[in-house]
């Protein structure tokens, strides 16, 4: 088998997977309609809608530092089975679903059950982090999917993936939790921990 | 002709549509309206659109199973003529063609009028199977598309894949008669056909 | 300059267009209303749109003879410059713009003024074969952006390339001009073309 | 690491996106509803959309131009860094929300508060042609990110993209500062640098 130009299909399907959710996340902004535009002028009905562009950047950002994550894990994994393509299709799978959460989240951040639809996007982020988990541990466990040099070489490199992979479940497990308590602290939760992965790069990247 | 770039504009071209196709199907899935929720709360509005998440899932599933098993038929497929590029046309014709009878099926499941929907998606699941059944059988008579090396080293894998396409178009075909009687056994045996394949591997991979 | 890079990434950029384009038509295929099937049985409702599914079939079977003509032609072509991007930015306007015309079209056909809806159709693909054929002019004249090996050991293959681009705007010109006078008879008309196209392979290919 | 791939896959990833964005707007088209139709016939209710026709090829030639830069640009840049991945992502998030001013001004050019909408979409451009600059002043401040022949033998052209990435700014700030005047100047205004990049090439090239 072509080991080679096994993950490099997978990687360009999940490149095209994690493009085309970011992408279809703006057709979740509804453009104002023009009774409500009548009524309140056009600027104030745009900015009326901010819940939309926070769920939309939320998302966006999550996705993106996934993407990044994902790449730089990719860049260590060679080979490939059946296994470790069902667990990344499980990450596809939930990746794909995340507009919907993103899309609730903005109809509903303003109304009383605001609570409910804040428990679904960061129990569907918290979701994605766990298969993100799932992945990485299959793939490295005894260097499985592993280049052999990289087994060796960046041996240094591979435990830093391994600790940071540990810091997404139970950031996202918070973000579940506070989302009990307050639907808004729990959605500027999750831009600020992608927006912090964006910014500062990895963590302990030395 | 350069046969191995020919292969692999192809095998993009259709990762890229079977990747949008997964993706595009969360768009069925409708966020549930304020007078809705207002009457029965967004918990519980939620969990009414159950047919929406299982047809999604089904529909995942089933373009995943089926993008992994075109992944594997193409390490072996090394050439191309025009009558194999449209063979592949019509299987991504009927994949494109799928996110309809699913959001028809989405919003039906419920409705005294459920077969038809059932009967409208298991068909056009069959109808994929046939499809995939003629891209091999195409690709695969006598070599005619294969790597040279794939006909001698690899006769083993041949013949299951072989194998292993017979067992698609039966197993749909049963799916779409079990949606005459119900609706909901023949989408639940679509997702078990999906997952089965998906966590089991290849049934007689050796 | 890196050549080879250069159409690669083109091609790629290409594709997706392309696929997305076509995987986008289904979007305009809608899910019949339960007032409507309340009326007349979900199965007489989905009949009731088959202009959706002539318009999506044949949309889909042009892109899909417009993509492969566009790999067969990518295979001469091996160097890029500006002009050559914008006239594939050109053609990939108007295959972009394609999904409008085509709902249009699905919404119209049954309506007194069928023909404007046909009209546009069958406009826009006549305009997509011009820019396709501009396309080819522009890099086949004099060679000028030919693989070197193609203008001396493809001269055959050249030829008829060139003859064969000949034969598109015509065709979509008599489409073009049978909408005024039949609008059904038009859109057959393309259908049958793509079809031509898809089982005959090239007309002239020895 | 494998520096080659790296930017490659980031520029497969950024095509994506890219050729997604430009295929989304054509969804923005909205076909007109049979009651409009009824009263003024299809031929004026299609050329009363207009102002989607305007937004679509603006929008679709803004982004064409972008990619085209962001393709040149990339041949020149053979490494890349977390710093530089999130310079693109920003990129890549402006240029996914461009349909939703876009869809915006189709809505609004012919509405009593159009300059709101001019605006929106002007300062969008804008803060589009900045991420560009902020992109690669990043890659070329002191050769940081690109090809080691690249610095010594492009000497010229890298000189010329620097200069050029300069002009996007400006003119954008313009059309943002128009939009206050004449919402319709502006869009014409954006249009027009589009086309004028397209036509043209790129100013300085020698």
């Amino acid at each position: 088998m072509q080991q080679y130009k096994e993950t490099e299909r997978i990687e360009a399907f999940s490149d095209g997977v994690f493009g085309i959710a970011m992408t279809l996340l703006v057709l979740e902004i509804r453009v104002p309609n023009h009774e409500a535009v009548g009524a309140q002028g056009l600027l104030h009905a745009l900015a009326a809608i901010w819940p939309s562009y926070l769920a939309f950047s939320t998302s966006f950002a999550t996705i993106l530092v996934m993407w990044v994550k994902h790449h730089w894990t990719f860049t260590l994994i060679l080979k490939s089975d059946h296994a470790f393509l069902y667990w990344n299709g499980l990450l596809l799978f939930l990746v794909t679903f995340l507009p919907f959460p993103t899309a609730v989240l903005a109809d509903y951040l303003l109304h009383p059950e605001a609570k409910v639809a804040a428990n679904l996007y960061t129990g569907t982020v918290l979701a994605i982090s766990l298969a993100f988990d799932g992945l990485w541990r299959y793939a490295s466990k005894r260097g499985r999917l592993l280049a052999g040099d990289a087994i060796k070489a960046k041996k240094n490199e591979l435990e830093q993936i391994t600790k940071q992979y540990r810091f997404g479940p139970p950031l996202y497990l918070a973000a579940f939790g506070v989302s009990f308590v307050s639907e808004g602290a729990s959605i500027g939760f999750c831009l600020l921990v992608a927006l912090f992965f964006a910014i500062r790069g990895w963590p302990m990247k030395t």
